[in-house]
């Protein structure tokens, strides 16, 4: 099941489609941050994370580099560069028996790369905070 | 052939057995660490630098959360505390035909995490450095 939901995935990374990727979580979706150990616990909150996460980290150098599917769970790694500087991370997925979007944990290396990401999520949470 | 690698990898961890660890890496492999952008190449390093993290995360705290397999790859999630301080991270495993792991990437979250370990393998290897 977690083939069709990664198969989803990348299509709504492809596609930019907040939608697609709203219809993807479940309702009781946890999203863990790279950045801050309390967990973001609801649907709305994991969207806007990872709405948050596409718009830092989405462009034309972001690319999956290794795949790890296992039962219900998948490890995406990935690498991109922002600002010059190389992050390669982790999207860790859990889904459901109906392939939705339970947990999702993203972590990422090295110190410069969490640190430029903990900086420009900042401001685009601020973003999305001022806008609703 | 995984299988085996993380069975020995369990073993040697529960051991604390340094030639262990030594006789399960291939004398290619390559260490990339949570802190660090530059992989660190060859058994003797990759070692060095596994050794180092034993010695700052093991303890009674260390779990393992979540392992998720898929042909030569292995993610495991862990779990521990050090100074007060949750430490949520993957060993990321690839192993060649043979069981030899060929490459080690580790990743850790939140930003607290990373600064701590940050601080304290760079404690542990100038101890190893000093001592060789």
């Amino acid at each position: 099941m977690i083939k069709k939901t990664l198969k989803s995935w990348h299509q709504l990374l492809n596609d930019q489609d907040p939608k697609a990727l709203y219809s993807l979580l479940h309702e009781n979706a946890v999203f863990h941050s790279p950045v801050v150990h309390t967990p973001q616990k609801g649907r709305d909150l994991t969207h806007m994370y990872l709405m948050s996460a596409f718009h830092v980290l989405a462009g034309e150098e972001f690319t999956y580099l290794r795949e790890v599917v296992d039962g219900q769970n998948a490890v995406l790694e990935f690498q991109t560069v922002v600002d010059g500087i190389v992050i390669n991370g982790v999207d860790m997925i859990t889904c459901d028996e109906q392939g939705l979007i339970t947990d999702f944990k993203v972590m990422v290396r090295p110190l410069k790369a969490i640190n430029l990401l903990h900086q420009k999520m900042m401001e685009m949470l601020e973003q999305y905070q001022s806008a609703s």
